[in-house]
């Protein structure tokens, strides 16, 4: 990220075997539609092991952050979508929201809610009020 | 972490095949020798796919961070230890140095040099001067 710029994170969540094509597509439409450089992605612990998120980062020269549980699980109280199949399967009403806000830590705000791309989910957040 | 404490951070170099307690083990040693609390740990890309790693962070409820490549190629001008072995696997004088210092950006600085804790590798750093 650029000096005085706002730090910006996108929050995965994907299913099983998505490829990391669709995850760089994603995070270049939703950078687009947003008109933000996305610095690093996050996602949750319990899709820390989809290689394809790791290869993603890989790809796009970024950090790749697995957020810490309990983290994820104070954000989650702070999400605005509301899915029945994430807090099914993560806990969270959006692991995609969680994940971006548990990334950049209690004073991290979403500037974008979760997406629905193809097979995955991404959600945009920063950190304090300095756009 | 605390409000108004510095973020610490454990850059972690490890042999293929290290276990996760192993990893607890020294993460709690190093912390206790420089008497801080390790924030996150963070590995190179060519770590990443280390279970160990994600395994340890999941045992102490840490953030994981595979820090991005450039971002370890910049901050491998910053480390203190010079290793030949390290530099032969991974491009840098130190893995767990680079790695401590880039996860923190530009402005990090070690509080700890590299120590090697029987199988693995452990660096702290932190952000700015505000100990």
């Amino acid at each position: 990220m650029g000096m005085g710029q706002a730090v910006i994170v996108a929050g995965i969540g994907c299913r099983k075997g998505t490829s990391a094509e669709t995850i760089v597509d994603a995070l270049d439409k939703a950078s687009k539609e947003h008109g933000v450089a996305i610095d690093f992605i996050a996602t949750a612990p319990i899709k820390a092991d989809e290689p394809c998120l790791l290869e993603a980062a890989t790809r796009l020269n970024m950090a790749f952050v697995v957020v810490a549980q309990p983290d994820f699980e104070l954000a989650s109280a702070r999400t605005i979508t509301q899915s029945a199949v994430s807090l099914k399967h993560s806990g969270s009403p959006s692991l995609s929201e969680a994940a971006a806000l548990a990334a950049l830590g209690p004073q991290s705000r979403l500037i974008a809610p979760r997406m629905v791309i193809g097979d995955m989910t991404v959600a945009l957040a920063t950190l304090g009020d300095d756009e």
